[in-house]
């Protein structure tokens, strides 16, 4: 009988083997991509590829022990040579070539030149070819700091008491109404696309008290912009036992820092690839919605047309007027108005045309909303019919409330939006895997 | 201006901060919901529930600042107290109640009897009352284990170098044939919820070598059995560079050591609470499915119906052989045919009608389907048209290899049925937390 023991070791070297250990003048063995081979006449230059970098090594030319001109960019291979100190080269060292074994070889040309620095290609064209554009090193590294974003998000919260749950995608109505949301059949059934893990999320509030759920979510808007996506990643929690929306702009709070400590740490490779100067997270302004609209009219000389609503420009001019008055990179922007807000959102007692609810905005634009909830069933009950909305759909939602339920509140954040903003780009696409919008489907 | 700057620090403790400090004889603040009252005639004990667990506080008639007819179940309270040495509570403390603050109280008494230490409810009754029903102490534990193996699962993957991708949900075409896929209409365009994120993970393999996801997928199955979800979480990885497909059940293998060593260090309440003895991982054997069919075959006096495909009382069957014969809770069955397999596997090159792909049984049931892939163009393009298939909709995964791909292979796991395998549970919607299932799309 043959058994598996666990993971198997390999011979073969990672780039982390190769500077922590004493390897200097060692025969190692090492497998991974050809990223680019510049051929300088007696030697040439072959770039491997690997996931935590690229490795210079040196082909030299009757002495590496293969034919150069049957060496490809793109082919995947297996090398044995020297490791050499080298100050110039990727991690200070270079493997001077004894042998290559090819483990796999490319039908065709690349489509997209990955091995320039910053790709010279078009958004479209490098999300038509997203799998081959991504192995471009810098193309790549974003992908690496939104993978340090949701592992902060989870561990920061593991940490806070917080427990990981998985709520349905396919569901039999949608929470905030009717309008943009995906619709499809379900065994004849009329079924939706969650637009958002919101009633889920609070119902298991009453069973676990504080729970995040890091998902897949679906909108069917018609926007067409830079900022809009139609399924994302988002980054919801919800916790109970809270004394005001305060304690969730706070716990916010604490994730950012949480998470950029942890980038600093753990990513500094990509954050230096991408030239990634880390916000400010110490202490995050706050300010009310319609006294922030009142800042930037009076500063920007800009006339207020809706009080009730906040326009992108206006999220802009708020992100530059705590930026030049506070050097802040993030605000909490509090008290939306009511009626912009879903029918769950509790209404300031102070005052119930406003919502103890709030925005981040980061560099002017909204990356995440939040807020207490309604957690008394009767009041919930009342805003639904002062609302005009049926409660059909809503039965199991309800009965939680009516089993009682702590006073609580949450938010959820776009974690493409925050990856564009970290990484300063300014299209939503280039910090999306596979992006969904109104024409792309595909790949 | 006012500030954010890290999470509120409150004045009420935790389970975990009893019993980590001096706290006996002290006098401190807490808050929770009435899991239940035990009425004693002058004293009463209201049993407070946490996400820690619950705790023991006792309403002294006459001492405490409350007047005890107002007192509910499923109330949520802050309670005031001394804190008290009682080896027959929970934790082996309780708590003298001095003072009772209500937070929130339930509009109606509760549908299901909470708490109850093992709840005398029919399935269907939980899962209609999904939200109230994991109020339940045993119920809730289930889910901190799925929450344990997910964590593992992350956890170990990161520490061998994975990355985690995030791929969409809604694609255009389906990647293992167009049965068994839900459709929707995506702004005009016919669109599916992906099965898998199969072709997406190895697309990625090309870009970081190794890579993981944890998310939902989607299968219109018409299948009404106690094993089978029409959405379920999906533990996905693919990694490349590998040498054989055995490398991808050697990191299966030490993923299930990594996490059964964090459960029983991390979750040691919740394994008590459901008394789960875990499984034996320290070595797993490995057995061709033609042979695993003989061995039952012959033990059991079984006659072979079909020699290319495994039926699920042979799954249990073979099961049961391993664990007679090699005491093993788990066992993998390797060498499937290729035609019961999809057409990225790679065909075993000693005997092309087998491919070099696995299947983990954990107590009879299939957990994990994987293998090593195709990953020579050529070869692909063959089967695909060997298969007759299209290769409409495959065009940039095909692009993918056309630009190279290293030796790879993957894996993907269900989660719910290693959470139901794991606690001891006979139906797969027991340890799902909103199932979706032919008759079931609520809550």
């Amino acid at each position: 009988m043959e058994y598996l023991t666990g993971e198997n070791k390999k011979e073969t070297v990672e780039i982390g083997d190769l500077l922590s250990t004493e390897k200097l003048g060692q025969i190692i063995k090492m497998r991974g991509a050809i990223h680019t081979i510049r051929d300088m006449g007696d030697i040439a230059f072959v770039i491997l590829r690997k996931r935590e970098g690229l490795v210079q090594c040196v082909f030299e030319k009757g002495k590496t022990n293969y034919d150069f001109k049957e060496l490809k960019e793109a082919a995947c291979i297996q090398i044995q040579g020297e490791v050499h100190e080298e100050e110039r080269a990727p991690h200070g060292i270079e493997i001077r070539l004894h042998e290559i074994e090819i483990l796999s070889e490319p039908a065709a040309a690349m489509p997209l030149s990955i091995n320039k620095w910053k790709m010279n290609t078009s958004l479209e064209a490098k999300l038509n070819n997203r799998s081959i554009s991504l192995r471009n090193i810098r193309e790549r590294a974003k992908f690496k700091i939104q993978e340090g974003i949701v592992k902060g998000f989870r561990d920061f919260l593991y940490g806070q008491g917080f427990t990981e749950i998985h709520t349905p995608k396919i569901g039999a109505k949608g929470a905030e109404g009717g309008a943009n949301i995906f619709k499809l059949e379900y065994f004849h059934k009329p079924a939706i696309l969650e637009q958002s893990p919101q009633l889920y999320k609070q119902m298991m509030v009453g069973v676990f008290d504080r729970v995040f759920e890091t998902g897949p979510v679906f909108r069917a808007e018609k926007h067409n912009t830079k900022r809009h996506l139609n399924e994302y990643t988002s980054l919801d929690f919800e916790m109970g036992y809270i004394d005001s929306f305060e304690d969730i702009m706070a716990m916010e709070t604490g994730f950012l820092q949480y998470t950029m400590a942890l980038l600093k740490r753990e990513y500094a490779n990509e954050l230096n690839i991408l030239k990634v100067t880390l916000p400010k997270v110490d202490k995050i302004p706050q300010v009310r919605f319609d006294v922030a609209k009142e800042l930037v009219s009076k500063k920007y000389d800009r006339k207020i047309r809706n009080p009730y609503d906040l326009e992108p420009e206006e999220e802009v001019l708020i992100g530059q007027y705590f930026k030049e008055e506070e050097d802040a990179d993030f605000v909490f922007v509090t008290h939306y108005p009511s009626k912009k807000r879903p029918f769950y959102a509790m209404d300031d007692p102070a005052d119930t045309k406003f919502t103890v609810s709030f925005d981040l905005l980061f560099h002017g634009m909204e990356i995440t909303t939040g807020g207490q909830r309604i957690h008394d069933y009767n009041m919930l009950v009342e805003k639904i019919a002062a609302r005009g909305m049926t409660e059909e759909g809503l039965e199991q939602y309800l009965d939680t409330f009516k089993a009682g339920m702590p006073p609580h509140g949450g938010l959820g954040l776009g974690l493409e939006r925050l990856t564009m903003k970290l990484v300063g780009e300014d299209n939503v696409r280039e910090t999306t895997l596979f992006p969904r919008d109104l024409g792309r489907l595909t790949p």
